[in-house]
């Protein structure tokens, strides 16, 4: 597959004439072969949004010349953007409680090369994990985090994430709040899968409220995390018919195959750099 | 169609040893043949529901003597019940305001017999779907509401609705607020449309505060009015899929869609008996 | 909205360097503000495929020469393409026999603006939808169509669609097979809605079949009709959830909703030029 | 809980007077809680169906005297019936080639307890799952088959589920068809996964077909197997969307999370004595 050397641009910046011409004759110039473009305009925010992917053989523009080739470009338009290379595997942190529904997932689509990343370290709360991670042949590290020690847990799991060069850092159903100063480390970089369908049931418990509530849909909803808990871009929503012959215990194993889904959607598309985030929302690229 | 004289039964009461006994051998007695049975036990509330459909050709038991007939058994279980013939068809009022894509459906509906009701009448505070109301041969009252009126208003609906013996009022997109006393005369009778997935986007402008938040589903919702605005018993979700390349515009669009099927099933559901509500959530014996 | 005024160019052609910079640069010399691109690559194809739709406010070149100045590019590059305005709204007709819920849906979608086209006529081999034809003011023709009179009968539709200039026809439950030759005049022009997921269930009385194979979900699809019937390029399908209490007659009601929807979203979608059909297939631009 | 001493009884027999009551008081009569109580009817074939399951806290007939206390019942009235008692667990057997994504599921599902099981074995004709099964502490025996020894290795198959007590096979992605021989020792008790939506693209390569022929949704189905190829009796089906931007791989990556969902279903059920399957079709009760 060509795929495999590629290269993927991500940019956006306001809306101006031009744009998609700048792009594509900068990369025409160079002779790349595009292999997939997309681009979104927000008329109302007056943004232009673009990921571009193109093959990297035949391409005559050296990489690590990429970057001043095209300042001008860039500065000219006022564009944030950004380039992977398909050769690089971004490094992925998956934080884990007790429930393993989610970690199960990742792990498998991961083995089975369906998240194309490497999976440096596990973090978990809990000793519960620990087999499966193995099985895997991934680090597994246990910080117990309570009410007094939460500052010194997230510098131990800061300095393995530093240690370990990760990118992304996925909660696959971690029980524990990260504080503000450690979601503020990795901006639009950790994404959280929160069991209901957001804005409804933000918070706890959200199964035992769709059921006292009397939803005839549950769902799920993947998101990057901000400050602000349950609130930052959503990623992916799903949801599932229940019936009344559902009880809490029905809505928590249904909602089961919804998360797991839904996060997997979110993490594969952030690897595959499809994600665009802006105005607490996400383009996705797909 | 043997269900053209049926009766149909709901029943709520304690749950305890031989309810479904006492009822089939109760039918029995006098030839019932079962056409359809369901039942729901909500173990948290120890509840027991049923809905049983019975064909009234050979049976034995003269409705009019019915209620009197199942007293003893009713007592003795503390139910609460009802029984429906479908040779009465139930007469159904539609309010509607100027958005005409819920009123077209229900009528259409109607007109095929999808719904088996009588529509004596049609309210509105605007006179915009007087022809289509017309085409269908219903009368079409206008009643202007405005923050000075509202009492007076009602009062003159209430007098309409009375007159006309209406035993269901469907809210098909009509943006006016009924007032507490109004709901109080009709527990369990008036259905509304919301055009969210509730509890999310409860209130004004569901789909500019879907659009804000960046959701990536939308959804409506169908539910018994109480005295609380948007939150009574939900008797119908669902959702559909947007995207980034979606503006309010466009959900407002797909949202048609999903109002009418929500607001049909619910109201179809209610004329065929298969709703039981309690505890601020229903039953759909489907 | 800008919109009103604008240009639509749909392309395809086969794949090679420079493509989207040709197709940018041409509109960028002539002012054209992009309001929004979007394209395909089929590798397997080596096919390029793209819509791009521009505001014609501020864009100098005249649309009286727009085919002149673009025959270089499209020679160069071998390009099938075809340029669309929204001053102009096409005309399209509809065919019906006896069910009318497709009919009311698209007639109810027009007169509120959904579907942007005129409607010259309705064609039906009976009388039943006469009203509701003229409640919405579009002449209403009845062509009996039997065994031996078929040719005759086509003739005399075609007689009727070539008068009133018609770009598309939509089969809205049109219960007649239309001949080779008819078909034939109008390519990728006639709209179909097949009660069923296709490929399964082709042909006659699918809902029956579907019944006797115990299926748990129906399904219905919009294409375009080819000479072979039930066989042209799928514009879109969507299935709905059944279950063993659904009869025949259950899935007929339920399967009347995925077919209004279904066609709805075909006709919107080519009305809007948003359709590229190729090799069988459709790439749907939304 | 409850339910962990329950026992469960599935009748059918032909329709008449009395059926529920009948069961009823027989329950009743031995002081039977019910937990559910489900039952359909079939108008077209004439025949009754019913699910009861009950406390058998309290219940005062002993489980070994069941079936001669039943039987004057089931007799008079010409009943099928199965009676399973939750303390007694079914045995499943696992079979599988070298696609894990279904058996990483079902394994992960019974480990967390939503699978109510013993899995004795898993049998495949490859190595490659060799490692999932001993983590799960699963004997796991690999049996090649090719077009000479099939006889044979389905005699070593059979001896090793017959030495297992084996009530279930379930076939997650096992690319071997069974003798006829073979499955009619097992009726209605081998459960397979098609990776389409059934009865479209049966047989061979359904990815890659519904890819050729463009349609919009893709699907899975679980069924009992018959002595045809894909045609026993549906147990669950369900779809996803794609759009002309998946190539077949994609196809394949996306049907493989309905793949594991549709199997789980139809294996959950089965467990849960939730199906009844007669003339090639399913009665699930949930």
């Amino acid at each position: 597959m060509s795929n495999k050397h590629s290269a993927t641009l991500l940019v956006s910046c306001p809306d101006s004439q031009g744009l998609v011409a700048a792009i594509a004759n900068f990369l025409l110039t160079y002779n790349a072969n595009i292999l997939h473009a997309d681009q979104h305009q927000d008329a109302v925010e007056n943004l232009f949004l673009m990921r571009i992917q193109w093959d990297l053989h035949g391409f005559s523009l050296p990489m690590e010349s990429f970057a001043a080739a095209f300042a001008p470009i860039a500065e000219k338009h006022n564009m944030s953007w950004e380039v992977s290379l398909s050769s690089r595997k971004p490094r992925m942190a998956i934080f884990v409680s007790k429930y393993e529904h989610c970690l199960v997932d990742l792990l498998h689509r991961w083995r089975i090369g369906e998240l194309d990343c490497d999976i440096p370290l596990i973090v978990s709360n809990h000793e519960d994990c620990r087999g499966l991670a193995e099985f895997h042949g991934i680090p597994y590290h246990v910080i117990s985090v309570n009410k007094d020690n939460k500052e010194q847990a997230e510098a131990a799991q800061w300095a393995l994430l530093e240690a370990a060069e990760v990118d992304l850092i996925v909660l696959a159903r971690y029980m524990q709040v990260l504080s503000h100063k450690f979601v503020e480390r990795y901006p639009h970089c950790v994404i959280n899968i929160h069991h209901s369908f957001l804005p409804a049931f933000d918070g706890a418990k959200p199964y035992h409220r769709a059921f006292a509530r009397g939803v005839k849909l549950i769902g799920a909803t993947s998101h990057y995390v901000t400050e602000i808990l349950d609130d930052g871009p959503i990623i992916e929503q799903e949801v599932m018919r229940i019936s009344h012959r559902d009880d809490v215990d029905d809505l928590i194993q249904k909602g089961r195959d919804l998360e797991r889904v839904v996060l997997s959607r979110a993490v594969r598309w952030h690897l595959e750099n499809r994600i665009l985030a802006y105005n607490n929302k996400t383009v996705i690229f797909d």
